[in-house]
């Protein structure tokens, strides 16, 4: 059993448990209520809270009640966008993990709604993190203020949503495209912001003690490119992860209608560039380990190691 | 001219302004980055940053450049409601304001990633007002966190979202409602939350003197019940506006398809109706006016002498 497996193991019930709570309180409307719960409580693997937790772990920093709020609020914006992705307008998809999508079970208005509430309701947790917290965990507004900054970048339209964008004029218009479109222009904003945000919000959370307070220069200078690293780390993960999805996807595709990079470079090219994403990735977690003599670097390693072949 | 009228002559050009500049960087691509400025940048009164501004004004306030940036984040948040109400899933609406809806001119995903996009952005632009604060214009990162949570509670599942779903279901399933549940479950959330938002928001705004430093309890729970006051108003404000748009488009509804105030209780009961908001909320800032020695009434008095059979 893997470290990651065993954190997983101990992390994804409190996880589970912190979106269902909040979800229990998403709507005045409990029928509504209860078509949010549907959208986010649907068997998820919860990669991006887990990335954000797996990060302060590796920093060997505590998981506070606040924190695990803060690194939940990412998972309702994935949901959010996976809802409006399956909309007939959208990839008109009926399925969403073997059962009905949202639009296909209430209506195409109603999932609008839910994701829209659901995008609302993540700025709601972030902002709110710290009422659930105890004794000194509390989370200083001014981080919880670049967090919401943060999210609000990674997951707008500079972010996840110019990526679906493209996607769709990728699907639609039949443009010519390239590799290096389609990696910069798509996978990293429609997949990797969010899961660089996961990653540099874990660091953000494991470097709280009054870094707003600090004087030091060279303390501060080494902190910003401790998260631009995590940053980093996770949007050439999260690139890797798009990857292999495109090639798990590969014989299922619709050549006529879908482009995806293995479709454009070919099975062992896209394996060459997806392997490339998780050297570099590595390399960072290397670089942390040599300046951060408290960073472990074995759980996000193991993150990596979900991507390859033999899977 | 109404003082209001000199007040929206000065700061209409100047929200304007302030809305360009922030959609100008909405967006990492700039065709997108054009559709959302169309949805936003389309000639609205820019009634609910007016109304903040207004508040602020109201106590004697200056309206300093953090604070403008502030009070334009909830249009984002109405322009992203109306694209998302305009889809064909919705009211399937091909013009406002004379000219055709994101949707009819962009294409059916590209409003529903718009929207998203304006909501998105909405929350950047809360979080990060103080890029363009000046000198010791700057709020507090505990202000603008708590502004943030207000916003997301006002425009989501408990707030102006449940509005519109409820609204859906008075559309299409045709149930039987009366009255109170047309104000109290669509009215209040739909369009009066967020108008509420603004009033409240601009309260808060007006008294940025160290608010979280007070230690005199007294002062707090006054503070506190000017917020809530405020609060109130913008809703009864928000009601009232609701009531005299339906009395507006009496006439030109479909009888069969909608069901609004006048449809349900008659012309004359509504504007009844209408009045006892408004009295309501012109009580508000007579309270208002006798417990705050700054406070002057007149812009929120013309606020509501907007909304009447004469105009």
């Amino acid at each position: 059993m893997t470290k990651l497996a065993v954190f997983q193991s101990e992390w994804a019930p409190k996880i589970e448990q912190q979106l269902t709570q909040d979800l229990g309180e998403a709507s005045s409307d409990s029928a509504f209520s209860d078509m949010m719960a549907y959208a986010v409580l649907n068997g998820g693997k919860r990669l991006r809270p887990m990335l954000t937790l797996a990060v302060v772990t590796s920093f060997g920093q505590k998981i506070t009640p606040s924190i695990l709020k803060v690194a939940t609020a990412v998972e309702w914006v994935h949901a959010y966008s996976l809802v409006h992705d399956d909309l007939p307008a959208m990839d008109n998809d009926l399925l969403r993990r073997g059962k009905p999508s949202v639009h296909a079970l209430y209506g195409e208005a109603e999932a609008i709604l839910v994701g829209d509430a659901l995008l609302t309701g993540a700025f709601h947790v972030v902002s709110s993190a710290n009422s659930c917290s105890i004794k000194n965990d509390r989370i200083s507004a001014e981080e919880l203020l670049l967090l919401t900054q943060m999210l609000s970048v990674q997951a707008g339209g500079s972010g996840m949503v110019v990526g679906q964008v493209k996607d769709m004029q990728n699907h639609s218009q039949k443009l010519k495209i390239d590799a290096e479109w389609l990696l910069n222009d798509v996978y990293t904003p429609k997949t990797a912001a969010l899961l660089g945000f996961s990653a540099t919000a874990g660091s953000r959370l494991a470097h709280l003690d009054s870094e707003h307070d600090i004087s030091d220069d060279e303390i501060m200078r080494g902190r910003l490119a401790t998260h631009l690293a995590l940053l980093t780390f996770g949007i050439d993960f999260g690139i890797a992860f798009q990857i292999q999805d495109d090639l798990d996807d590969f014989n299922q595709d619709d050549i006529e209608n879908i482009t995806s990079l293995p479709h454009l470079i070919g099975i062992q090219a896209a394996r060459a560039k997806r392997d490339e994403y998780l050297t570099n990735a590595r390399k960072i977690l290397t670089d942390l380990a040599a300046h951060n003599l408290n960073f472990d670097r074995t759980l996000l390693d193991d993150f990596l190691n979900l991507i390859g072949d033999e899977i």
